[in-house]
């Protein structure tokens, strides 16, 4: 990846994305799911450009979103209907309705009063709306609590007795459809036992629901696969699709699973230029073009984010934080990180950039969003192009009074 | 403030600013600076909405700004070059080149590096660039670290005897003009006595400089002056002025005040609607149709604001958590907080929110921003349109390749 030609010809801040990554990424997976009907849904949330979803649409992936504009997303990308499902736990009456209309594969409904809301427009829209619906099966899933998501302490899903009672229901209701179970128990997992532990779980309940005769179709186990920032051990596709369809004897099931990170993040690259070195006191830092209205993870997170500097010293490290132009301590790309000496216009590359990147942007200190860049096959395209000023004021000026 | 009815009109979730309560702030603390001359620069970072920045141009109220789009939002909105700063601790070239050239009152520069960027330019422009430099005064406010600003251990500013080189190499350079002196020691300040010592050692360094015939004119105290999101007990601004005031005797210096939160925060309420509520365990969650995506600051801070349910039925309390449609943990707004049995389009107000609210919005998980209503003297206005699904697609559907 030529990171300077790129900045050269896009300009700076700059998000990169390595497609051809993200096609081996979806193919392992894929391939480890083999012998099973199996649809990889892309977790759109995790980069919903336009051109990268349309990239997984070629290669046969279906679509999880979390809000109808990612549906919409979703189906201008070419992801065909009977591929997209409707996740998130808090859906308007607005959006209920147009996924029904637009008949995508199922909504996945993640509490009793939502189950309530989707029979009332299918019963209003005359129709029977396919859903399934989220376990919280109370797993820890060990990664950082704000993308742990598969505890009752959290708000995502319900408990195995109100699934089993929802099933119910929906199964003698006219206008509701049971046709799938989703767990997902968190984010950036790199453990396989409490993954094994939920499959179980929820297979069970499969089991008990087959037992009353309702039949479900598809068996959605989520995202969440990590992926290596640092040092982590990863699980293997292979290993995660065996902990999964381990759990499945007996039942004849079409599983969907649920990606987002494992696709995208090593994939993406954000590439910033050098502004200043300054020092204060014994501190040295390294203020750079991009901020965290780029790349939020670590001022949200405290995530970390392996960083080069393409520069031809590589020695004479220093420990340095990396900091952005915006008006918050918090902004900081990373603390006490070894950098060789740096000039103005030096670049750095922040990696594993591509997933929840570019989509947790904003224009915080009016500051225009990145452009982003897709690479494939060794030749570079523009997929976004770079805000400017009158982007960003473009829903404020007619409003201006004299 | 009647929610109920804006929230028909405009729908949610829905950020609406008293401008009557800015106005009030705004003229407390000008009144307080009485006696000396001094300027009020709104920090636009906090709500940078045209209109809002407008209402502060219209009582005279300067700006201070922290990045290029900034200071053409002040120009917009009717605020005088003269009025104009330009802060913030990582300034592009081309940043630099434009604020010089719209002869704004001064910039305020952050690093040894930046003085001498600022020059070069100044020197290409052939012109004597304005300046003054950030101190940091290593004082601890006493606030959240992502939001304290003055000690070394933070990138903000410059220590003070860099910057006394610094002031004795600008003074030299025929492409320099220093005529400021800045700090800021953090934000939501709640207590005087870091803020008089910050002073204090800056107008210590203002007379050493004045001894060698270097003559500021311009005394810039940052802003940082905290409100009330719970029970803070407050600065007055009659005893932060009298505190600043009384560290420059024998000075004839013009103060600079560049109050942020001060004068926004309060008068912004983020109105949202629930869309149910749910059980999980033990737990109880509402959830509503606004999220992180609005509203970072109880994600990013763990920030507390104050929440009102519009429902007839003000007792039974619960503990709650409320939380948003995103697909994180931590898309909540509070957790356990007192409300009472709430109802499908029940309707919410999150107060305190008209800082650092709007503008930290983004669209993850593709959720268009709210809209933001102006109320003035018992009118409302729109004064930025909600963003629809085109808005967010605008800029990718061109690279969307067949
Ligand atoms: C329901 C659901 N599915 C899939 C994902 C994607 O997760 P990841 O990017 O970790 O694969 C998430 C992420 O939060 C989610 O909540
Ligand atoms: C230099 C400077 N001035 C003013 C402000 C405004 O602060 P506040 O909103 O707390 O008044 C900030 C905020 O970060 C700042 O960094």
């Amino acid at each position: 990846m030529d990171f300077k030609e790129l900045a050269k010809e896009y300009g700076t801040p700059l998000y990169v994305y390595d497609f051809d990554y993200m096609t081996a990424q979806y193919n392992e997976l894929k391939e480890a799911f083999r012998g099973r009907k199996s649809i990889i849904a892309y977790a759109v949330k995790a980069n919903s450009n336009l051109s990268v979803i349309k990239h997984f649409a070629k290669m046969g992936s279906g679509a999880d979103c979390v809000s109808i504009g990612e549906v919409r997303r979703a189906f201008l990308a070419g992801i065909p209907a009977y591929k997209i499902i409707f996740s998130g736990v808090g859906k308007s009456d607005a959006e209920i309705r147009e996924a029904i209309e637009r008949d995508i594969l199922y909504i996945n409904v993640e509490s009793e009063a939502e189950l309530g809301r989707v029979e009332l427009i299918a019963k209003e829209l005359n129709v029977a709306a396919r859903i399934s619906i989220r376990v919280n099966p109370n797993i820890d899933p060990k990664t950082h609590p704000y993308i742990s998501t598969g505890l009752h302490d959290n708000k995502f899903g319900v408990d195995l007795d109100s699934a089993k009672r929802m099933y119910i229901k929906a199964n003698n209701s006219q206008n509701l459809d049971p046709v799938g179970i989703h767990f997902h128990i968190g984010s950036q997992l790199t453990e396989l036992q409490p993954i094994r532990e939920a499959a179980e779980i929820v297979a069970d309940l499969v089991r008990s629901l087959d037992a009353i005769d309702i039949e479900l179709k598809f068996f959605d186990v989520g995202g969440g696969l990590g992926i290596k920032y640092d040092n982590e051990t990863l699980i293997q596709p292979y290993d995660y699709a065996q902990a999964i369809l381990g759990t499945l004897t007996g039942l004849d099931m079409t599983i969907l699973c649920e990606p987002g990170r494992f696709l995208t993040a090593n994939a993406g690259y954000f590439v910033t230029k050098v502004l200043y070195e300054k020092q204060n006191g014994s501190k040295k830092f390294v203020v750079v073009d991009g901020a965290m209205n780029d790349l939020l993870r670590p001022s949200l997170y405290n995530a970390y984010h392996e960083i080069e500097a393409l520069t031809e010293n590589k020695d004479d490290l220093r420990e340095v934080d990396i900091v952005g132009p915006v008006c918050e301590s918090g902004d900081f790309f990373a603390k006490d990180y070894a950098l060789p000496p740096l000039n103005h216009n030096d670049l750095l590359v922040i990696k594993s950039a591509g997933a929840y990147g570019f989509g947790m942007g904003s224009n915080y200190n009016t500051r225009g969003r990145s452009a982003e860049v897709a690479v494939e096959n060794g030749k570079a395209r523009l997929i976004r192009r770079r805000e400017n000023f009158d982007d960003l004021i473009a829903l404020e000026t007619k409003y201006l009074e004299d």
